[in-house]
Order: C-alpha cells, then structure tokens, then sequence
C-alpha cells in the first residue's frame, strides 16, 4: 500500500465545498471519482483543510492510499485528465509515509482573501474576488488586524456550527497589503477554525469602512461572543494558499 | 449631442469578437443593446481595436453619441446594470468633444499577452492564459523581440485577411519578462495589423522553445512572407490593455 501526497489547485465556485455532501457536487467527491476512474480502486481523500463552498484553492493538501504501481507523474496526469472540465488541477502527486496525513501532519496553513475595491462589476476576476464599492483605509486594517496574532479565544470568529473542541487559537500572522485597487489579506496558522479567515476579513472591512476603530475590533474578540462579529466576508474571495508540513 | 467616451474591461470567452457578426453574440452588440434599454436610442460604438473571438480587454475604448442628459456616473450604472449577467464591465463613462473618435484619436494601443508555463491543467487561469507545458527561455524572447521595435514590414507577422492598407508599421515597445511561472509580454504601438500581436507571441513562443535563434526570428521578418511565420498564439491568453489619447 502506498500513501499519496496531492497539492491541488480549484475554483471553487462550481462546487458545495471541499467535503462530499448530498446536496451537490464536491471537490472531494470529483478527486475520489477520478482515482476510482483511473485505477479501479474506492479511494478515501484525507485533507488539510475542509473548505466552504465557493472557497477557492492554491495549493489544498490531500492524500489517499493505493495499490496502483503507477510513477507519480502518470498518476497526476491521469487524474487531470479524468477530471476534465472540472475546474480542479493536480498540481503534483508525491510520494508519502504512512506517518503522514494531511490533516493532521499540517504544521501551517496559509489563507489569502482578496478585495477588489471599485464601482464597475467585475468582468474579469466575478467570483474570485469580494467586491467593495469605497476605498478602504488598508493601513488601519493592518495595524489593527495585529490585535490577531498570538494565542486568543476567538469565539467571536468562529460558525457557531463550528465543531473544534476549542475556540482557543494561534495565529502567527495577518497581514493587509494594497496593490492597485486590490488589497490581500494574508494569514497563517496552524489551524483555524469555521469560518475563522471570513469572519476575520469581515471584521476588518469595517475598520476600513471607519466604522470600526481598533479598539472596537480589540473588544469585539475580548468580548469572545460570536454576536459582535461584523458580517461574515463572502466565500469567492477565499483561497487556501498554501499548507507547510 | 453629446459624445460619450466609454473604457471597457470585458472577458472575451463568451463573444465571437468586438464586432457585431451574425453568427453570435459580440462585446460591441451587447453594450448597444445596453444603451438602448438604458436610453431607448440605438447607439452605434466606435472602437479603438476590434479584438477576436475570445481575446480580453482590460481598457478597451469605444465612443457612441447620445441625446441623453443623464450624468456620466449613471451612465455608467445604467449600462452596467443592463450589461448583467454578460461578464462585460464599463469602468468610466467620459464627456469627449466632437472632435475626439476612439478609433481615429488613439495614439498608442498596449496589448499584454499572458503564458503560464506548467505542466498541470489551469482550474483558476483556464481562459485567461495560454498554458506550454515547458518552462521557456524568457531572456532569449526578450532579447530575440527587440529586432520588431522600429519601423518594419509587417506581412510575415499579419492574418492573410488582414485589410489594413500597408503591412508597415512602427512598433514602439516590446517586452518579455517572468513573474512566478508566468510569462507576461506588453507591447506598445500606434496600432497593430491583425493577428499581429499573436502572430509575434507565437513566433516568440519558438524562440523560447529553442526551436527558433534571434536570427531565425529576424530572418522570418525581413522575409515579408506570411509563411514564414511560426503558429499564431490562442486568442484566450491575449489583453487589450489599455489605449492612450
């Protein structure tokens, strides 16, 4: 038995989510189809990171054991093909121990939100980015988004749905930069929880909107109650970017 | 009378080009149709480039004259909102005089062409770039596209229907550079002949496959042969960037 290490990149506008449901078609579902597709077998996708629907992808890690004897590159390019039209991409198949796993051997998880700041719809970039229509005070969305980082109960940010033993967190870094009409919000985490990244980013539109001062988004988190959350930014401007091992 | 200055982001996937044709529906014909709804006048759109089937724009330009007192800023609105669902974007809507014509006034035209260079299936840039499966010699396209900067005969490097009067032409500006795995090449002229731009792309493509030496390249120039060009680049990597006055 081999274990199998994929880095996948998707659009996940078309789907329910990462997670198989029954209500729609998923990332997970469309990736097992396409390795029963190639080699016969029913495979089992273990991720790091179970995204909402609509939630985009960089570099999503996942992996599954097999008994194909294929080289990696044939098992990566099989599957691609397997998954046409989706809009999901193997990005590279390597080799894993059976120590690893993808969920629980991640040591960081990196997210980037994206905001296009400008009055004219988006032609270009519709689903992949969260529209605003004013400009934000990027600057203050930084310093204040520093309240973050560091060991915080962050019950303020978390889905009540949220299924985490703890609303207890670290977070190493956020980060807001502007480039163009476009600003990035990056963070980085070991893990985070429901609706962590989104509730974060909704908060903080609203220190960029003025209507919330630093202080305010401080005591909203040390108010650790989901109900002072600002509202939740939309899922299409999410992209899990990156898990390091 | 007024006359309205529009500039244009649009996703060219889903058109058979700019231009009206009867076999489908065209960026020009849609934003027509969103001006009559908008005003109830059927407006005709000059354009400063007629971009193909497929082909981007990031700052296109088009002018119509109109009897409406709406301000500009409804303008704007009012087409965008009649534009919707088409991933067409009007980004400012200006006052321009009588003497101004979006074709006829353009001073300088930049394109930019975009090639990702890997191996695995695009699932975020399907349409928006042309993807080669090997990375490329980017200091060799750059250095071998010089020789198309100044005043050339054209014929090798236009589309055999292409009814411009002469194939000579002045090229302003051409570079290649790399960002990531992603080749970007702008360039800059008063105007371009058609299938110009994806005609140099597709030959610079040669060069940097190593298939083709500067010289190779130059040679293909000064030949004035339309046969001697390399394979025309797809239409879904190229932008029509912006168009100075």
């Amino acid at each position: 038995m081999r274990r199998i290490k994929l880095t996948i990149e998707y659009d996940g506008g078309p789907y329910v989510g990462w997670q198989r449901q029954d209500n729609g078609v998923s990332v997970q579902g469309s990736i097992e189809k396409a390795i029963t597709d190639f080699c016969g077998e029913k495979a089992k996708l273990f991720t790091a990171g179970r995204t909402d629907a609509g939630v985009h992808a960089l570099g999503q890690v996942a992996h599954f054991d097999t008994e194909t004897e294929h080289p990696l590159d044939t098992i990566r390019d099989a599957l691609n093909q397997h998954l046409r039209p989706h809009p999901i991409s193997i990005l590279s198949a390597e080799e894993a121990n059976e120590a690893f796993h993808a969920r629980f051997s991640a040591k960081r998880r990196h997210y980037l939100y994206r905001i296009i700041q400008r009055r004219a719809p988006l032609a270009l970039e519709g689903n992949r980015a969260w529209q605003v229509y004013r400009p934000l005070d990027v600057a203050a969305m930084h310093d204040a988004a520093q309240v973050f980082v560091g060991r915080h109960d962050f019950t303020t940010f978390r889905a009540t749905q949220c299924q985490a033993d703890s609303p207890v967190k670290n977070l190493d870094e956020i980060s807001v930069i502007e480039r163009e009409d476009e600003v990035r919000i990056t963070t980085v985490a070991r893990s985070f929880l429901h609706n962590q990244v989104r509730s974060l980013v909704g908060s903080l539109k609203l220190v960029g909107d003025g209507k919330w001062s630093a202080t305010d988004l401080k005591d909203a988190l040390e108010a650790a109650d989901r109900t002072r959350c600002g509202p939740v930014a939309p899922a299409h401007g999410l992209y899990l970017a990156k898990v390091d091992y």
